[in-house]
């Protein structure tokens, strides 16, 4: 996988010298972070990253990731970090110029390990494509878990034709998502908890922004995107219906899962709707333009299993419903919180 | 201090929930967050924020803070985090236009003291002016030492007739610190070894962007500014060296600093130029300007005590060089690095 990693003693760990903002430190950056991420503004290891922007709006976003394990199916916490800023900054309508990169490291943390993420955020980075232009190293002596905790600030520029937002959502709006559902947090919580199928459930961490922007271009009326992660689907069905005050009818039957992650979730007692996604994205749009959209979206890599799962009602109190396969109607409520502690 | 700390239940405390992305954490940022930060870009929790921007070039930043104890005498890691994004911007030559706030926090944190703290990110903030925008919160298990975490990120926006680095240094040009250095760094580590002293080491944490723009605006002949943190003033010094090519020389009866400063340093075995400043910054100027750059500094408040401390040469080999008080010479190193874990 890493480019580099037969060059490491197997040995080499990170010192708390490493963070304190002299040679030790200079050496990380130049032999690891910026050889891995290389760029030239990058390169210039100034104070911050100087970018160009033709928009008169831009978007910022910002994550941190606290997952563990580092490394599961699917990914690690370094695609994971470039995956999620890069999907704020998608479902706001802005095209990435910028990441930012802030590592915090535990003293004692394998430098093959950590030249492994750094590879891998290299790698989702120029998939995207942005650059990761600015960071910061700080080393701490323990209690990280795994080692390692990473936050990804982003920049967008945001064309002046576009307009989405909760504002926009009205009664007869499909809401569309891009394909299975709760594979990223059944992927991590089956590493923790030692549980094996056939099939194994690899995370969906992807960068969302190509296929967004794609949806932007060819002009579909978007109204509003939101990336599910935390809180998972029905999360963003919540924050929907509370800051529109409508309702939501979404239908069991039409929600893309995999039955590897379905029988992990029944394992586990999770409700799918619930659990983090780190590919996936809730979109509403115009009904007039919801078959063309959901026919673009399976044109592209990530978006193969779209679905039209549902779409807004002006049902009176505002509700998120599921009608289940068999007819029924559950209420699907805002999740708590609990479920998943760590999962990005 | 805090408006809000009255209304906190003594033993109200962080637990997982708060970070899993379902109700408990709503009501975290909408009682605690949004209501201590409160501004309109913020209140949409959106995945991002919409900022606007007339420049063609933004600068972008991000640092994050580890230090212990999270509150020391001067400031706190709330206002460390703010001034720190923001001085990054500031010697880029930028106007902040907007922060994004991170935060990791352990599980078990009083909430009386997290109030406490985002209320001095928010009266940091004020001071700058710029906004909090974005954020994002994760709780995790344990480990972090005091509690909490911090990252933040800046976004500024860089005026067309600003162009500043080290390409622009040339032999003669004069070298201007604002003030007093190696309080931050003291002030921590005194807290931290249970020193005592007549006169409190006070931590120099302080916004600097509305300083280095009077510059700036003024049309001074500004080449390259850095803010001195991890490593200190000798830190900087030696990066401007070893990008440059060229030499320094500068007069320990021009370093502004603190008896009680220098009292410490001296009690931990600590050189001051090589301690960390939390509003300081170096800024390199052409000779001609020198004069009226310093008048100019010292009419602000965080450049009462500005000094021109030397000049650059064209010595070779490049070296940075210190004259002492009494006219001998000692070359002035590249801190190595492990002097002062955790410090910001």
């Amino acid at each position: 996988m890493s480019t580099f990693a037969e060059t490491e003693p197997g040995d080499a760990r990170i010192v708390l010298a490493h963070g304190g903002g002299g040679a030790m430190m200079g050496r990380l950056i130049d032999d690891y972070i910026v050889a891995a991420l290389d760029n030239a503004t990058l390169r210039e290891l100034a104070d911050g990253a100087v970018l160009k922007n033709e928009s008169s709006r831009i978007v910022m976003t910002t994550d941190s990731f606290v997952v563990v394990p580092l490394e599961f199916p699917g990914g690690d916490i370094g695609r994971l970090a470039v995956c999620g800023t890069v999907n704020d900054l998608a479902v706001m309508g802005g095209r990435p110029i910028g990441l930012s990169l802030g590592l915090i490291i535990e003293e004692g943390f394998p430098l093959a390990r950590l030249r492994r993420i750094l590879d891998s955020i290299a790698a989702a980075a120029r998939e995207v494509p942005v650059d990761v232009v600015t960071g910061d190293t700080k080393v701490i002596e323990h209690g990280l878990g795994e080692g390692l905790l990473i936050n990804t600030a982003g920049v967008a520029s945001l064309d002046e034709n576009v307009h989405t937002g909760f504002d926009g959502i009205a009664p007869g709006d499909a809401i569309l998502v891009n394909g299975t559902i709760g594979d990223h947090g059944m992927a991590v919580m089956s590493v923790r908890n030692g549980l094996e199928f056939e099939t194994p459930i690899v995370s969906d961490a992807a960068p969302l922004a190509g296929m967004i922007q794609s949806l932007l271009r060819a002009g579909i009326g978007v109204r509003f995107m939101r990336d599910a992660t935390r809180g998972g689907v029905a999360g963003v069905l919540a924050d929907i219906s509370e800051r529109t005050g409508l309702s939501i009818e979404i239908h069991e039957d039409k929600l893309p899962c995999r039955p590897a992650t379905r029988a992990a979730a029944e394992m586990l007692g999770f409700d799918l709707l619930s659990v983090a996604n780190e590919g996936k994205v809730v979109i509403v749009v115009d009904p007039a333009d919801a078959d063309r959209a959901l026919a673009m979206l399976r044109e592209h890599k990530y978006g193969i299993e779209a679905s039209m799962i549902g779409k807004v009602t002006a049902g009176d109190p505002p509700l998120v419903e599921l009608v289940t396969e068999n007819g029924g109607r559950r209420i699907v409520q805002r999740p708590y919180g609990e479920e998943l502690p760590r999962i990005c």
